[in-house]
């Protein structure tokens, strides 16, 4: 497996294309995007388990019935959650896709992603749509038009060989705030030109989701539009997965990496963040509880605190584990924080030990932070993802409408 | 029911004493507070459900297993947890408040909060408790010398009437940060003069703590030093309660006005909080649906930074319950906000109405801001409380060490 460029468009016969459609205020900034294939795919999503849910969710789980989509029709500026007409608004956007690329409407899929409570002005995406140019270059316009309060473009592809033809599987995300676990997950486009059925894609993408997307946390909420689509065209011409075969694992494994690397991109370009902090729990009793364990450190707003003010404050790392529901012996913990500039140990069996302070400063100043815990219940290891707590994050959230 | 002066001291026969011991850095800050009856009282405790305790909680549980206590020995600027000789340090914390009382040590209890992982010196408090005099004028002195973070004294007692003699019941209390439901509470201290058995005293204030304490939410995270304590020393003369009888059903009522009022100044106060956020579910399936709402709609980071904006942005309203767990149809939620000076009514059976902006800022820019949702479930009400998001938040939790 290898890193490649390309995106979404990095796997054959995929194109992209995206526009300013006016959903967004700024002229400068795109707000509408489509991802296609020259074929038809074979295709699986995920969504978020809020149960508040956008309309787009409910189109595409009719849509993606029979497994298959063509095209993806993503529009920022706009949830289109709790909207009045959100029904008929996303049908109208599912329209307006199809009959730009010449397709049945039932292969169009439809994400949203913005304000909640508002008419989308499907309008103008109906008169805009037009003017979109689709080109296998384009997955950086795509991944910038689904951007809302993102600071970074989130865009991965690798390569890989399954019976000795040559793959591809590429995505792009969207991410910022309203992030948490226990979803579907945040906006993610993933394409592949792998055959492989809808049944054995749907197995993988939710297996996968579960240890990367739903191992990130910003804020605690969990939006009410997160998805996850992936399209499969085939055109790689590998020979068909539809059992779990060692080319499923092959598929899988570059599957996770591109999601574990998005999921990533997610967390480290979290609202207002600074930072990039992992979590990783090591010695649980299982990877449940490991998960629990390092999910509740991630989420715990005192300890992305004290990460955004460099405190090595490690007391309330072992407070939000003693508050996550999971098991563990308080005596047998053990804790250290990590960066590019060092290590410093500071807890060891539930207890403080002397450390440096100046040097923890240094550690917990650098932009990837990691807090390593180590347990003697089990084997059960498992790493999330979140970052600092910062003022950016109360000033983006303070006035996010205006 | 009345309203008095007096807190903790309120009671027949309490007094309180306070003085700095030099575990605060400031001169000018107590950090060291007693709180005792003449008499030995019947007593009762809740504590936090975090799984990493202090070692003033232990001490508590086996000094309160005959139900009896006579006085309360508190420190503020170190929480005395997974800290070295944690276990001994609040050993001689209790002799030190034995020998200076002059009564047994199984009479004593401990509090603790500061800071985790340090060891306590103890040292400090043995030379200086002898300076500490006590005075049935104190509660405020006392009040004031277990504030962490918090800016403002909470302090509470109220005088009722049973068989014919009147009763107090008074409280102090300190909250601010790692302030979350799910708990046995922050640190409360309560006296009153009532003659009730320790049954009777236990069981009032666990089922009060539930709807009063354990409905607050400042940032998410349960304290591994949360207490509230009940002393009850008979003074007042009153027929004693040991039974469910109407008597009981009045001090229940006093007990929860002082619960009630001291969880809402904890919320008000929490750490960087500029509004006290009320939020009430009515209509919901039963009771405990309604508090999973609200608690949720409390606990949302997004939620607490758009009411600090003044944005009335009731999307991350209906997103938070909707992540909550509970039951209810989305379209059947109606969602207003609320304060002195008007109402914005802003989502009605799931979906936005237009409503007055600025209008909306005025109403939410209150020291005081209601958030009010109707379901069409069934009769479950509950208010929860809470706080807004702010940059001195941030602050606070980013260097609170140093």
């Amino acid at each position: 497996m290898k890193m490649i460029e390309g995106g979404v468009c990095a796997a054959k016969g995929f194109k992209a294309g995206a526009i300013h459609c006016g959903l967004k205020k700024s002229q400068n900034k795109k707000d509408l995007a489509i991802i296609v294939s020259e074929h038809s795919c074979h295709a699986a999503a995920v969504y978020t388990k809020n149960k508040v849910k956008a309309a787009p969710l409910y189109l595409n789980r009719e849509h993606l019935s029979n497994g298959t989509a063509t095209a993806i029709i993503v529009n920022s500026g706009n949830a289109n959650a709790c909207a009045p007409d959100e029904v008929e608004t996303t049908k109208r956007e599912a329209d307006a896709a199809a009959k730009f690329l010449g397709i049945d409407v039932e292969e169009v899929l439809v994400a949203s992603t913005g304000v909640i409570g508002k008419r989308l002005n499907v309008e103008c995406i109906e008169e805009t749509i037009g003017d979109m140019s689709l080109s296998s270059e384009a997955s950086l316009d795509a991944a910038m038009a689904i951007m809302t309060t993102d600071t970074k473009v989130k865009m991965i592809a690798v390569t890989f060989e399954l019976s000795g033809k040559v793959c591809h599987l590429g995505g792009i995300c969207k991410g910022s705030g309203m992030i948490h676990p226990n979803m579907g997950t945040m906006l993610a486009f993933l394409t592949t030109d792998c055959a492989i059925s809808s049944d054995m894609l749907s197995k993988a993408l939710k297996e996968d989701v579960k240890k990367t997307f739903n191992r990130v946390t910003v804020d605690g909420d969990t939006s009410t539009n997160d998805m996850c689509i992936i399209l499969a065209n085939g055109m790689a011409q590998n020979s068909y997965i539809d059992t779990e075969d060692a080319d499923y694992k092959v598929f899988a494994a570059a599957l996770h990496k591109v999601n574990l690397e998005l999921a990533k991109k997610i967390a480290g370009d979290g609202e207002g963040a600074g930072k990039l902090m992992t979590c990783t729990v090591t010695g649980a009793k299982n990877e449940e509880d490991a998960e629990i364990l390092a999910k509740s450190i991630c989420s715990s707003s005192l300890v992305k605190a004290a990460i955004f003010g460099a405190d090595a404050n490690w007391g309330r790392v072992l407070c939000a584990m003693g508050y996550s529901g999971a098991n563990f012996h308080t005596d047998e913990v053990s804790i250290e924080f990590l960066s590019s500039v060092g290590k410093i140990p500071v807890c060891v069996n539930g207890k403080g030990i002397a450390f440096d302070e100046e040097k923890a400063k240094k550690v917990l100043s650098s932009d990837e932070v990691e807090i390593f815990v180590t347990l003697k219940e089990g084997t059960g290891t498992v790493s999330c993802w979140g970052c600092d707590l910062t003022y950016d994050y109360v000033k983006i959230n303070g006035d996010y409408r205006t």
